[in-house]
């Protein structure tokens, strides 16, 4: 391409400070290094880890930077090394990578590459610690290696999925973070058998995904648990047979899901982040068989407890990182599933607005409004 | 037989109270009801659960009662209804059944039958809430369904594993109970692969008999964790490859495994009952692929305490109840595993003794010597 090997010139959404709003600038971004690609982003989603970062409290603030982590786009060009990626592939960006050379990678089971593992703190391209963006030659910080607010971006090529040119971007760039986190939470850890039942603690966009899951599965009947009664309505296209909100409650939710279900769920996946959801997701599967599997972040000091009998009446407590997904071999998977119309992600996206208006994306996500809010770039 | 339908007196060994010396007395075993089977029992082992219900500290005391869980023996005669055995049968009683009706023995994952898990408590037989055993009359209580302290017993149906006739029953006996639980943990629940690094919690006879597994299953390296160094030089006859005792290091022993082991062991078995034992088995696992799993009995008050994120970092923590084997379903298979002399049970066998001498067994245990000492009926 005719820009490859020089500074492109772009427009990106940088945030300059904490919780103020971020601001459409132009911005340099260098040619991709060794091992790195650069990648044109045509739509980019907002998920809660940007607003986490964005928001930065209790954090070390690493500003200005550039967030962004939910994306589809094409190679623009590719840096030295770069074999399994050329320009014009369609590209999912993954704030976590896959080397495929770890002892992680080469596990059939893990899915957390000691090299390119998640990495909040790091504001610069791991090769050579500088950053690829600047404005007027001054550096901005990039976000967990994808900074995706940005018409375009550099990615090292271990957190990029290549998949389907056919399959639509402004659709399937959803599966970069929360919603396979949570179809694979199912499908990957929990892994209901047909037929089974599911509970499915915290209804946001992880746990609705989760619940995809289940129904993908085929489970008979998923039991949604959320504070939030308002929650009940959505989750309902995402095969939601039953509603429990704790607060309806005097008991521990758990000892009513036990009741609900005679003995308890076969399979739980916790999408709260809270971690009494943990407790009860844990303490709510049926002894013998029952699963549970936690997805959300909790606080740095949360502790889970509860009595070690749980585990010896044979319940398994498991926890998962992107839902055990390995981004660059499984990923052209998942968006199979779309295109053969068994995954639906349409029900996913609630907002769609021209890039220059991001600022409304977040306002929606900060007032709890819809799922995901797709940002169009160039517009 | 002759003595079908007709009251047998024979010898027991009867615990008229808390912590005294058992007794052996002349007994009346009376014959059994319907799903009931009359087993002749010719050698039995003792257990720390003997032990424990014997001292029967803080527990409801049920007195007199005839303890014994660990045995083999041969069946005299059967009650109604019962079609599976018949007088001659060579069986092992196990102190929870499988009544191949509920959820659990329909489940292919649980082992923990609703009908005839154990009970600690009953000390009569489930059909008609009366002991079988009576000394002038006055009746004498069962002991967790199997009470194999006696020349004759009569335990359900559900509860006797027929076995191999050719399988020696002074050595098999020990399948009845501990061995089982611990080589199940390993080989049903936490199943490590060839070449695997395994960490056993508790070198008693549970945890040796995991270890057992671990060693069966190919273990390239089987890390022993005991707080009495006196374990390992029985331990290197499991296959113990390193010990580690916690009371040797300032840090948590979980770290001292992180450390020794690259990052994790791959597979963890706790079998101590101790709760900071259990914390420290699920945190040595590896990240990405570790499974923990639990199988000393806790505290009744004990909480089991971890950062949530140690899940997340994809490890898993089980627990296991008697290895997860069903015992009709199970057992027979674990005896033909010492038939093709995969597995070693000679090595567990440290004592034996008359059954008129089982006072000797008591003190052994309570001095912690040896692993299992077998008692000769009869003698
Ligand atoms: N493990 C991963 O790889 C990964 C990836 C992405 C997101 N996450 C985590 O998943 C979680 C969910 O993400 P999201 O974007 O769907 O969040 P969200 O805030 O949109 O949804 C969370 C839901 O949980 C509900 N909730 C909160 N506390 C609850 C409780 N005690 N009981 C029942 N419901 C409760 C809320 O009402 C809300 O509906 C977050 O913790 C997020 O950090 C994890
Ligand atoms: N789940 C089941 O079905 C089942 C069946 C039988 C026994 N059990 C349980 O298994 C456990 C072990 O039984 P056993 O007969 O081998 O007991 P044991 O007392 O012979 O052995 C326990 C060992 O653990 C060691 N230990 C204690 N605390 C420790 C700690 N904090 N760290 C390291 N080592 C520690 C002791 O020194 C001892 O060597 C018991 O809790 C028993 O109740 C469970
Ligand atoms: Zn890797
Ligand atoms: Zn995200
Ligand atoms: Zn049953
Ligand atoms: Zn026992």
């Amino acid at each position: 391409m005719a820009t490859a090997g020089k500074v492109i010139k772009c427009k990106a959404a940088v945030a300059w400070e904490a919780g103020k709003p971020l601001s459409i600038e132009e911005v340099e971004v260098a040619p991709p290094q060794a091992m790195e690609v650069r990648v044109k982003i045509l739509y980019t989603a907002l998920c809660h880890t940007d607003v986490y970062f964005w928001e930065a409290k209790g954090q070390t603030p690493v500003f200005p930077r550039i967030l962004g982590h939910e994306a589809g786009g094409i190679v623009e060009s590719v840096g030295e090394g770069v074999t399994e990626l050329a320009p014009g592939d369609h590209v999912l960006p993954v704030f976590t990578g896959e080397c495929k050379e770890c002892v992680h990678c080469k596990s059939e089971e893990s899915n957390m590459c000691d090299l390119l593992r998640i990495n909040v703190d790091r504001g610069v391209m791991m090769g050579d610690g500088k950053s690829r963006f600047t404005i007027n030659g001054k550096p901005i910080f990039h976000f967990v290696g994808t900074s995706t607010f940005s018409e375009y971006t550099v990615i090292h090529v271990g957190c990029l999925a290549k998949i389907n040119p056919e399959a639509p971007l402004d659709k399937v760039c959803v599966l970069s973070c929360g919603i396979s986190t949570g179809l694979g939470a199912t499908l990957n850890v929990a892994k209901p058998v047909k037929g089974s039942t599911v509970a499915i603690f915290g209804l946001g966009a992880v746990g609705l995904a989760a619940m995809e899951g289940a129904r993908l599965a085929g489970a008979s009947r998923i039991i949604g648990v959320d504070l939030n009664p308002a929650k009940y309505e959505e989750a309902k296209k995402f095969g939601c047979t039953d509603f429990v909100n704790p607060k309806d409650h005097d008991k521990p939710v758990q000892e009513v899901l036990v009741e609900m279900t005679n003995g308890g769920v076969d399979r739980s996946v916790e999408c709260t982040g809270n971690v009494n959801a943990m407790i009860s997701a844990f303490e709510c599967v049926h002894d013998g068989w029952g699963v549970a599997v936690l997805v959300g972040v909790p606080h740095k000091e949360a502790v889970f407890k509860t009595h070690p009998m749980n585990f010896l009446n044979e319940k398994t407590l498991k926890g998962t990182f992107f839902g055990n997904y390995k981004p660059r071999t499984d990923l052209p998977n998942v968006v199979e599933m779309y295109m053969k119309k068994e995954l639906e992600l349409e029900k996913f996206i609630t907002h769609s607005v021209p890039f220059s208006e991001i600022n409304t994306a977040f306002d929606l996500m900060l007032k709890g409004e819809g799922l995901r809010c797709i940002m169009r770039m160039g517009e």
